[in-house]
């Protein structure tokens, strides 16, 4: 394809983005496909001849579009938020087009830089001090499993650099709880330190925020039989019901023991952009990584994590390469990102950042995240007052977690009329929530901060969710 | 920013990328900047007031291009080729603007069947039976620690769900060479296993292939020392000098004892695609994993690793989490990626693939790779004739590693000779590629496959070559 046919079929495509951002609402929500339909519209082998890229859009409309569960639409009040905001897209359309290749600071020095630049503009923007550096890595999964990893080594003084975690005589333990996200457990056992050493601590059964008494409890015990302690994942904003765990009471029994605490604020982190929210993760600046998702609330198009550390010095001890074929006569004097991480290879993710932060600005992405913190209180004040409706766990943030009730059903029966009713409508396409457990039991999480809903989507979900949830009660 | 605003931004963009890819043979190909002028190009503090796409774009140009390596320029010949082709990229675009949640089969079905299809079309063009089943992962760095995790669990029964590492007994051992790409050793220290636990095997000093015997022999004194081997990295075109550990004996070895083959043919994958080079990873059907990165020589714009499992059931067994907000009531019936890796969220990378092998055709695509080896082969013949000029290593694949050997230098003078004039070049912007050490001796890699370059580059990098060499022995 040459860069002609490339424009000409690059102006296409951004017609039709344009028009597909324009008219979302008109789409489903959640896509209308079963299994395997998607995989039947493509051929089993390859494409013996070319296609014109014409073609390819019109497939990408056919075929494609109705397999995707519509994430920007206003009606979408799923998992979290999964913004990309239109100015993040066209860093990412920019990042495309350079088609760089980041596996050392020579071989682009604007992408090291830039990075460099942007987190430092989050970290502001969030309030933390300059004691913190960061990178951008792809998810909250991978920086977890990153903060695992170095906080294994620190305590263990570089096993790595001996014979590994398998030469430990002291079992290494870290310490989360049951509502920490999924990615917490699966990077404690992919690090090594086993299921059996995985401490779901005690939580606070209102608000299923991690207990610090309990915790300090369960340190000490963990001291008394030979153990060693090794690092706590704190969950600020987790995803079940966006609980905060008590991380000033949590920094400072780490602080004790030397205790590696990583701050997993993938959802909240965007609310650290309002200082009036950051009361919520006190004791931050005594924690030892960090990592949030711009990709989620805030809507710096996935895939974009920033994580960052204190000690980067210690973070590099462990993560660090250099082979001959990748130095270079100013390796002393600039980061290498791929030594901040696990891949070598990295994309000009930090342009994302750059376009959204600069072209939407901070103001109006702060007025945005306001503009949800009310909607979802609106959402839970009408819940409240509504009867057989109930809110579940008390509304920190923008998600509202919710279970209609009606006389008579508990248990797997209410079990049963909840996912009945959401599930109706889901499969609807009005509308896209996501059940989960609270106690062993389904409710609905109405997560609101699609960059798209105002107070009348809110308002029309709030209709949407008696009329079938009373109807289905009907039966 | 409104989609009519995207609009006509994102056309503006086009325009500049098509210009930017036209012409990027003007431009020098290393970024001529030096440490921390592109940072000082950009505020300390983030932007107060909003500024708009056009004013970017002229950032972009002034600001970053300065600092970007041009690796699509066809006089790069560094590291490895990093191809991006258009027609890729396009399809790149296209996932940012579809901008696309891919946590779950029901967050992006499409995302999921689509990843499914391209999979399984480049296995079917890399010649590998059915038996092998396919996701997109970043980088192979990850897909070689995927690797070795998995291969941690099954020699340990899955000590992830007991002690973890740490919990056994005999230490676990990994095999590969000093050749390998640092990834490997990377992937074995974090996955726990520790330095004194991975055995570098001794090479053929021809090739710098592994030596079966000498692994063989390894292994034999491992197990009488009470360890447990657990993987080998087989390099299948190592980074250094393009070698190839001998598969065929390397597998027959490894079944006789059930330890896990990982084959990382992140560059030499491309070739594959040619049905005349496969004789090159013989007895691929009998490992265990592989990984490649299309993102390389093949030119599907980077992120874009392909890795391949036999035992599915097995990876998915180590990687898996099932959160309750996460299911779905199709879960049993559709594939779930975020259990095939380390990230939960994932970008919809198989449109670039799709839109690759669709629109530039995979004839188009493999006569390129031949047009490349053969101007591989031409280079090395002239190498071999010209006076004082040697060519260190058989060339296998479509990098040349050579070295001018003026009479009388020879040790670290030698060394300073060989980095003074590829030193000189790189500066130039002319022509760019990384040194490298074979034997602790500095020699120059002329990796070439850039999708821009021919014959004629590849000849005028020769007259290049020899002007600046024999200019700097001339003293």
């Amino acid at each position: 394809m040459t860069p002609e046919e490339f424009r000409s079929a690059g102006h296409a495509l951004i017609d039709w983005i344009a028009d597909y951002r324009a008219g979302i609402a008109q789409r489903p929500v959640r896509a209308q496909v079963e299994p395997g339909d998607v995989r039947k519209c493509f051929a089993d082998t390859p494409p013996a001849e070319p296609v014109d890229a014409a073609r390819l859009l019109s497939e990408l409309e056919q075929h494609i579009v109705p397999g995707v569960t519509q994430v920007q639409h206003p009606m979408h009040f799923g998992w979290f938020p999964s913004n990309a905001s239109p100015a993040s897209v066209l860093g990412d359309i920019a990042s495309s087009g350079l088609a760089t290749l980041g596996i050392s600071w020579e071989s682009c020095p604007a992408a090291t830089e830039l990075e460099q630049v942007v987190c430092d503009w989050l970290r502001q923007l969030t309030g933390l001090s300059d004691a913190w550096e960061g990178c951008i890595q792809d998810t909250a999964s991978t920086a977890c499993l990153t903060a695992l990893l170095i906080a294994r080594e620190r305590v263990t003084d570089y096993c790595e650099s001996r014979g590994g975690l398998q030469g430990e005589d002291k079992p290494l333990v870290v310490y989360t709880t049951a509502e920490a996200h999924s990615s917490v457990a699966k990077a404690a056992l992919l690090a090594g330190f086993g299921r059996d050493n995985l401490r779901l601590v005690d939580m606070d059964p209102q608000t299923q925020a991690m207990s610090a008494p309990a915790l300090a409890a369960r340190i000490e015990q963990d001291f008394a039989d030979g153990c060693l302690p090794a690092a706590i994942v704190a969950s600020i904003g987790s995803t079940g019901v966006t609980a905060f765990d008590p991380l000033a009471e949590i920094v400072e029994i780490a602080a004790e023991h030397a205790i590696w605490v990583h701050v997993d604020a993938a959802m909240a982190g965007s609310a650290m952009l309002l200082p009036e929210c950051r009361h919520l993760w006190n004791g931050v600046e005594h924690a030892d990584s960090i990592s949030w998702n711009p990709h989620k609330w805030m809507g710096t198009i996935l895939d974009c994590s920033v994580f960052y550390v204190r000690d980067v010095e210690h973070l590099v001890r462990v993560m660090s390469t250099n082979p001959s074929y990748l130095r270079s006569s100013v390796d002393d004097e600039v980061t290498q990102f791929r030594d901040w991480g696990i891949p070598l290879g990295r994309r000009f993710r930090a342009l994302k950042i750059w376009y959204h932060l600069s072209i939407d600005g901070i103001d109006a992405i702060r007025a945005r995240l306001r503009r949800d913190l009310d909607n979802a209180r609106w959402l839970a004040a009408e819940v409240g007052q509504a009867q057989h409706w109930r809110v579940l766990v008390p509304v920190q943030l923008q998600t509202v977690c919710i279970r209609h009730e009606p006389p008579g059903l508990s248990g797997a029966a209410l079990d049963e009329h909840t996912l009945a009713w959401v599930g109706a409508i889901n499969r609807s396409g009005a509308a896209f929530m996501s059940p989960s457990q609270l106690d062993g039991r389904w409710m609905v999480r109405v997560s609101i901060g699609v960059e798209a809903t105002t107070r009348e989507h809110v308002e029309s979900l709030w209709k949407l969710l008696r009329a079938h949830a009373e109807e289905v009660a009907a039966g």
